[in-house]
């Protein structure tokens, strides 16, 4: 496997890590691996990169991720954060993907950027049968821009989530109760199946 | 790797496992992910099996898992389904967890079943340093439990989480808002780390 | 007062009450008398009436409520559960709201209907100053609308909630947990105030 | 009717009224006028006073309150309030609720204090038949001791609510969204008839 040994943990490196651009949070994370099914062989195309913090969680489980990000400023983060991960299976491109994606045959893509919808095109083309498109959004009118593109191509089990969490405190042996404060909202994530 | 390539996809092979006793939610598999930043190179342990969904999509991760089941008819429902998936790193015992773990120096422990408390101190010895416990529960009362004997070890990082999943729709172009109905409860997960 | 002792509870009545089109749930009525302050001086115009359960809930409260619902058959089921009711202090009509109000210097105007946009050029009008707008929409798109709409005019304080309703039951005397089940959605409710 | 005129609107006069004890959110007090149907014909005993939020709230509901609270400082900021706020049916009781209710054939008590379950067996016998018991609780562990002493009486419709309030935005036109923050926990309702 490509993935290193140095790494112990990507939880404990990320919280170290350097952060440009708002990172994607571990819920949203979680929730992809567990929509899709992704494993150790899949070959996974993500952009943009922003810090790297998607790439990384991804690269982590020890998927071949190659990442696009256009602005030199945040590619060049990224590229620290990578480098320093030690992981070798992550590999930042400075490119727009607007203009294209190079890989083929892909298992997951996987789009955290502005004008998502654009590379949707695209992402059809180069996702294998079976493969996923994971887009994030924060709001509403992004989704339905998405969704309306979406549907020009041969998409299947189409699914918006969100992921609300809430974490429980238990303070001394007997107050037990949800936090007082919570964030109500990250973001929205659709997923299509190309089959 | 142990992994094998026959596994196309697991979320399309869960659909069709046999179920015999309550399977974890993609949602809170996704939590234990994204909490644990775990990864191809983790030794695990899992209790009890029941179907060995947890199990199975841990495997797919590439994780090498020892799953403890004690009733003879879940084992076997467990073994089958591990076995046509293909996955060749996850291993089920017909075992009773709450007797000791033989495995040592693992990355994870991972409890769905009755009385978790009892296995917490042979979990801590079984544990490497930052090592992750996760422990699954159904009713507040459990988190208590669970609680107070958390607290008799060395374990950091302690947080009670719960993933509250809503599904959107857009039907027709225009009519964006969320689903009626949704689960509003299948279990709250306890992390508990080694350090 | 008004308000008849005939009603012994409007909880128990409208349990029994006919249910024609779709009736607004006891937790969205909660948050339109908790954000306005609404009080038994308050003379109030509701649209549409549908099975007329708003307009009873506000009645029940000793509001004068004046209630227009333009088709016919829905009038007719209002009619009857209002009568039902013995409240004599709501009063429905057999109109079409976006030809306009008739009744000034309102406390409240509540719309729960297809296309309310058309009635916020007449309702600001109608209302009193420090009066309140309350209006339930399912879709986003209905909100997007309305908000658009709303900036046109002199409103304040503009508020969007949903409210998500989360039972809990406890089994025996040991556990303690939310129901499984739950509505995700029932609609939201945008507020806006003239002052 | 008792209620004055001078109140024109309770929600504006809230927002600048004296706080010491932490007050009632809106979103449950809309909750327990939901869920009771409570109407200005009602006669309701309220514990602990506190700042006098929900004491008021349901005052200018049209209610004939008797408010107790035991704490001398508490008992002097709520007169005060209530003496601002010009409503003439609420009346606060420098009392001890746990000793006893003076009132009989009400209709609703709400508690809102340590100890509730000492204050259920005099509630039983103050309420009329159809009378609500409606139990704030910020902890699981109170909820837990009411339920075991609720189910000592002729209690029925038990039901334990809690409200999580969701804010929405819209920024410009085109950006609709959940705000990004929010109260995760407030506390929970029970609520209790007797029949």
């Amino acid at each position: 496997m490509i993935r290193m040994k140095k790494l112990k943990s990507i939880i404990d490196f990320l919280k170290k890590a350097k952060r440009g651009p708002q990172i994607i949070l571990k819920k949203d994370f979680g929730m992809i691996v567990a929509e899709t099914g992704c494993n150790p062989d899949w070959k996974v195309v993500d952009a943009g990169t922003g810090s790297g913090f998607l790439a990384m969680l991804l690269g982590n489980l020890g998927c071949k991720i190659y990442t696009y990000e256009k602005e030199k400023r945040f590619y060049n983060i990224a590229k620290k954060n990578i480098k320093n991960s030690g992981l070798k299976n992550v590999k930042v491109k400075n490119s727009d993907i607007t203009k294209g994606i190079k890989e083929k045959n892909l298992d997951m893509i996987t789009l955290d950027m502005k004008n998502p919808e654009k590379v949707i095109k695209h992402g059809y083309k180069s996702l294998k049968s079976g493969g996923w498109l994971v887009i994030y959004s924060m709001h509403i009118e992004q989704i339905q821009r998405i969704w309306k593109e979406l549907k020009k191509y041969d998409f299947k089990q189409l699914k918006i989530l969100e992921n609300i969490q809430r974490e429980w405190q238990i303070e001394g042996r007997t107050f037990t109760r949800p936090k007082t404060h919570m964030l109500a909202h990250t973001g929205f994530l659709t997923f299509a199946r190309k089959v």
